[in-house]
C-alpha cells in the first residue's frame, strides 16, 4: 500500500486540523439548536457562536461590520447572490479572462436578461495587463468582478489596483476570493472591495457546505435578496427584512458547519497564515524547480502560469505534451497514490487564456500538510510516467 | 440542575442519532474529497455516497428518478429554487394561507415581478375545506404550492387530493415537506408531486445545512437554475449543463451533511416512521388530554388547530390568554428546563387563519427521544405558572 499524497487542495484542503471535525461533532451532538428563532437559552449560545464567527471572519478579511458577514452554503451561491442581486436589465460589468464558472456562469444568465459583460484579457501566464481593466469600460459600467488568483495556475490578480480603479470610476468592486482566503492576506477596507465572497472549506480549512459574503457597509440595500423566506424576524410580515445579516439569510445556516469554520479560523490565526503561504510556495518552488530539471531531461512537460514564486498561489497547472492529460494523472494516482486534478478546473476562459483549451492540464496544489518529500515523490513519478511512455510503453 | 425538556423538534430535531455525528466526522476526518470533480480513487468513494444519498432519499419519496435528488443547503433554498425557477411574470399560483414564510417571501418577490398568487383559505384548525382551492383557478393559473403540514399547529393538509386536483386542472404541483419528511408518508408519484422540497435536519435526523428537492421525470427542464456555477462537468461551457442533478447544483456540495443525512436515514429505515409517528402522536395526545385538565381547572389556555391525534403531526401550538406568551415561555426554560418556541414562527398568514395574529403562539413540538414523563412534566410546569400568575404573582 503506497502512501497517499494529495495535492488538490485548491478543490477542497485536506486533511482539515483536528479541531474542525471535533468543532462539528461537538456541535451536533451537544448543542443542536437553530439560532433566531427559538426563546431557551442553549438557542442563544448557538447565537454567540454564530455571532462570533461573524466578528472574526470581519476581522480576518477586513470588512467594517459584522453583521455584513452573511453565511451560504458555498460560494458559488455567494457570488450569484451578488452578482444576480445587484446586476439589472441594462447593466454592463467588467470581469476577467480568468474567471471560474462560479462566476461566468451566473454572468452568462444575466446576459440573456439584458446585463452586458466584458472580459479583460489577461496576460498567457494568467496577469492582468495595466490598462485593460480601462479598455473594457462603458457608460453603464456599474461594477468589476474579479476572482483574486486563479484557480488554474495560481496566478494572482491586482486586487489593490482594481480597487483602486473602482473607486475612480464609480465602479462597485466584487471579489471572488475563493482560492486566498486563509492564504493570501485581503482587506476589504484598504483594497475598496465593495463585496468579498469566500468558501469556508479551501484555505480557511472548515469543512464542505459553509461560504459566505462579507459586503462593505454601504451594499446591502444595493442587493435584491436572491433567496428568501423564513428568518425569525419580522415574522409579521412577508417581505424579506431590511436590516442585516438577515437580509441574506433565509432558512436554517449550516450551524455545525459554521461550528467547523470556527475551529478553522481558530488554527489559523494561530498558525499565522504568512507561514502557511510560505510553506506553500517553498513546496511550488520546489515543484517548478524539479518540473524544469524534468525538461532539461528532455521530457514533454509545459508549466503554465508563473515561472517562480512571486505573485502566486500554491496552484501549479502542466501539460504533457503528447502524453494524454487523464491517463497521466491516473497513473499518477493508481501507481503513485498522488491525487491530482485533471481537465479545465471549470474555467474555460482561463484555459483560452493559457492556451490549454480545450484539452485543459494537469493541476498540483500544495497545502499546509505536503512536505517536501511528497513534493520530490512527484516530480520523480512524473519522470518515470513520461520517460515510461517516450520510451514507447 | 434541572433536566432539560427540548420540545422544539419542529425547528430541529434534537439530539440525533449518535451515527449522525460520528458519519460527519468521518467524512471530514478520512474522507475529505470533493465529487465530481477529481480523478483519484477517493473521489469516487464520495461520489458512491452521494449517489447512494440520492437513490434512498428518492425511494423514501416516492420518486422516479434519483438524478432528480438535488441537494442543497435547506428547503428555503429548494422553494426558492423550485418557485422563482418555474413562474414567470403572466403567470398565476395557487398556494394557502397556513404557509410558512419559505414559500410566502419568494411568492412575494415574485409578485413584484408580475406573478399573481391567490390563498386558499384554511379552517381555523388549519385544514383546507373542499372546494377552496378550485375558487382560486384563474385561466393563467400554472402551479399549486402548498405545505404538507402547518409548521405552527401540525395541521396535515391533504395532499392526495391537492394531486388529483392539479392532475385534473394541468397545475403543476409543489409540496414543502419541511414538517413531514420523515414522520408523514409521502409517495409523490402516487400523490403527482412534480417537485417536493425537503429539509435534512428534522424529520429525517441529519444535521443543519442540508436539504434538497426531488424532481418528477419531465420537471428539469421546466425550471430554469436559480444558482448557476462550476459543476465540474461541461465546463468547457459558460452554460448550465441541461442534465441532473448538475443542471441544479453548483459549487461543492455540503458533503459531510450529506454523509450525516445518510446515517439519519439509516436510522429512520431501520426504526420506521410509523413507529416515530406513533410515539409522537401518543406524546401529543397526552399533552392536549393534560392541557384539556389545565382547562377544566379553568386555567386560561387556548388550544390551536385539530383537537385530537387524527390529521396532524407532533407539534401543538397554545395560547395562555391574559398571561404574556414570552413571559410563560421564558419561565418554562429557565424555571423548568423546557425549550418551547414563542411568537409567529414565520408563518404570519397561518396565525391570520388560526385567529393568533399578530401575538403568536407557544408551540410545543415532540420527537422519538421526548418520553411520556416530560410531557407530564411540561402540562405540570404550565399549570403551576399560569395559577402563580393568575393568583397574582
Amino acid at each position: 500500500m503506497i502512501e497517499a499524497i494529495y495535492f488538490d487542495n485548491a478543490c477542497t484542503t485536506y486533511p482539515k486540523p483536528e479541531e474542525v471535525a471535533q468543532a462539528v461533532h461537538a456541535y451536533i451532538t451537544q448543542v443542536g439548536s437553530n439560532v433566531n428563532r427559538s426563546s431557551y437559552g442553549r438557542a442563544y449560545g448557538a447565537e454567540e457562536m454564530v455571532y462570533d464567527a461573524r466578528e472574526r471572519l470581519c476581522r480576518f478579511f477586513g470588512g467594517g461590520d459584522c453583521r455584513n458577514v452573511v453565511f451560504t452554503k458555498n460560494v458559488t451561491e455567494s457570488l450569484n447572490i451578488l452578482l444576480k442581486g445587484f446586476l439589472k436589465p441594462g447593466d454592463h460589468v467588467i470581469t476577467t479572462s480568468m474567471e471560474h464558472n462560479a462566476v461566468m456562469r451566473p454572468l452568462t444568465q444575466l446576459s440573456r436578461q439584458g446585463v452586458a459583460f466584458s472580459r479583460a484579457w489577461c496576460r498567457e501566464d494568467g496577469s492582468l495587463p495595466p490598462g485593460e481593466l480601462e479598455k473594457c469600460l462603458r457608460p453603464n459600467t456599474r461594477a468589476l468582478v474579479m476572482t483574486h488568483a486563479s484557480n488554474v495556475c495560481g496566478t494572482i490578480l491586482p486586487v489593490e489596483e482594481a480597487g483602486a480603479f473602482c473607486r475612480a470610476h464609480g465602479l462597485r468592486f466584487f471579489v471572488d476570493a475563493a482560492q486566498t482566503g486563509g492564504t493570501v492576506p485581503i482587506h476589504m477596507q484598504e483594497m475598496h472591495i465593495d463585496a468579498l465572497a469566500f468558501t469556508g472549506h479551501k484555505g480557511l480549512l472548515g469543512p464542505q457546505g459553509i461560504g459566505g459574503f462579507i459586503l462593505g457597509e454601504d451594499m446591502p440595500m444595493e442587493l435584491e435578496p436572491l433567496l428568501s423566506g423564513g428568518t425569525g424576524s419580522v415574522s409579521h410580515k412577508e417581505e424579506m427584512p431590511d436590516f442585516m445579516p438577515d437580509r441574506f439569510e433565509a432558512g436554517t445556516l449550516n450551524l455545525p458547519g459554521i461550528a467547523g469554520l470556527c475551529a478553522g479560523l481558530d488554527w489559523l490565526e494561530k498558525t499565522g497564515i504568512h507561514r502557511i503561504a510560505r510553506h506553500e510556495l517553498d513546496l511550488t518552488e520546489q515543484f517548478l524547480a524539479g518540473l524544469n530539471g524534468l525538461k532539461a531531461r528532455g521530457l514533454g512537460i509545459e508549466i503554465l502560469g508563473k515561472t517562480g514564486r512571486e505573485g502566486r498561489t500554491g496552484v501549479v497547472s502542466i501539460r504533457t505534451p503528447g502524453h494524454g492529460l487523464a491517463q497521466t494523472a491516473a497513473r499518477l494516482d493508481e501507481a503513485y497514490g498522488i491525487m491530482t486534478r485533471v481537465g479545465l478546473h471549470c474555467a474555460p476562459y482561463a484555459h483560452r487564456t493559457l492556451g490549454t483549451f480545450p484539452e485543459g492540464t494537469i493541476r498540483f496544489s500544495f497545502g499546509w500538510w505536503n512536505r517536501a518529500e511528497q513534493v520530490e515523490a512527484a516530480v520523480e513519478a512524473l519522470g518515470r510516467i513520461l520517460a515510461e511512455e517516450s520510451d514507447g510503453f
